[in-house]
């Protein structure tokens, strides 16, 4: 079924109204009276809708019933990664976001040769959000993620072990697997960190150690720092129950 | 470690040769006597080697060490996957041989919108080839995976289904989850099978089905046709204990 995402506050009432860049996407679908839609908040609110009525610049759809989104997972996975190049960032939030993941950390680490200036990245920002609504979209979450950017390693750290799982996945560790990491305790909540195409240095997987991250391995290959992620995200989300 | 790729008839003695394209490599990096490297022969067998002496147009190393690689999954993973346009193909190749993946096998499905013709295909399998022994090369592979394409949808089932777990992939289907398929039995083969842009038509689905396929589900959320080899790939991996 079609998808609409709508500010949070016009989801509200028995009527809803489709406009701007949501009103040129029905009207290229061609929606006629009756037919029938999804229309959600993007944080995992939604509703289902017929259309009413198709104004000159506004689709009326009537609300037929109210519910949580049912393409959400359990289990909240934050995806922190050193900025890559910005075409690999961008692969990384679309496929992120279609893999389920609650949000998109980027921060910068020593070895990153892309790193956005303060005047670029508010641009880029709108920008990457606009790709994980898409894919937000057409994977059929009721969430999008938010993308995040953080201006050092070390908040990044701060802000990732808040997690009931903190993990960093470093290419030298081959004692803890991701498996280890997972099956010790119950989680609710993970946090996944990777490097940039350069990797982490040793001296940042120490720091992350000593923040209270755990370090593990994705096995004996050696992913590309925008395939780590996403391989990553699949397992958790695998061993969390959710295929 | 630097790893260049042989035939496997290169690889006997006690002492090896580089020439041709890994020459040129060798150049680049600039190699000198004494220096270490991995010569594989792309099937799971290596050399530990030093330089012995740089020619002109050649590389003359002493065999260190001869070994099995230790970077190949114990589980053989085959990714069946309907001819997509050939730029995504050309991603899941690199992908899935990073992830570990054994043998990569494109075949036509009912709603695949690019099929390369007989006489393009020759051309664009050498390509693929190369673009599987590049990622080996990278991901430090032992092993470089065979990308095979298959003249119908017909005949992919019926190599699937020969691995011990022979897994289709489908949006429809709620009620089997791969963890469910996975945990029936002991398996060290396995294929998985996704469809095209357009998704796999009801029949097919059937007709795999009634040739020994598990159907199963990826979860709730609708995946991408690139994304879908990927995910499943990763939790495999994940669940044959690999990290």
């Amino acid at each position: 079924m079609t998808r609409f995402f709508v500010e949070a506050q016009d989801l509200s009432g028995d009527t809803l109204h489709l406009t701007g860049e949501n009103f040129q996407h029905a009207k290229v679908l061609r929606l006629k009276p009756g037919e029938r839609m999804l229309v959600c908040d993007g944080q995992g609110e939604e509703a289902l809708c017929a259309v009413r009525q198709v104004g000159a610049a506004e689709l009326e759809l009537e609300v037929l019933e109210r519910r949580e989104s049912e393409t959400e997972a359990a289990v909240r996975v934050s995806v922190y990664m050193a900025f890559p190049k910005a075409d690999k960032l961008e692969h990384v939030i679309q496929k992120a976001t279609e893999l389920g993941a609650y949000e998109i950390v980027a921060f910068p680490s020593a070895r990153c040769v892309s790193r956005p200036d303060e005047k670029s990245l508010k641009k880029k920002l709108e920008r990457w959000q606009k790709i994980a609504a898409s894919a937000a979209e057409q994977s059929g979450r009721g969430r999008i993620p938010e993308v995040v950017t953080l201006g050092s390693f070390k908040e990044a750290l701060g802000r990732a072990k808040q997690a009931d799982k903190a993990l960093l996945f470093y290419e030298n560790e081959h004692a803890v697997t991701l498996r280890m990491a997972l099956e010790s305790g119950a989680f609710q909540t993970v946090s996944l960190l990777t490097g940039p195409e350069g990797g982490l240095e040793e001296a940042e997987v120490d720091q992350a150690r000593k923040a209270g991250l755990q370090v593990c391995t994705l096995g004996s290959r050696i992913l590309r720092c925008e395939t780590a992620p996403l391989c990553a995200l699949s397992a958790v989300m695998y061993a969390a129950g959710e295929f």
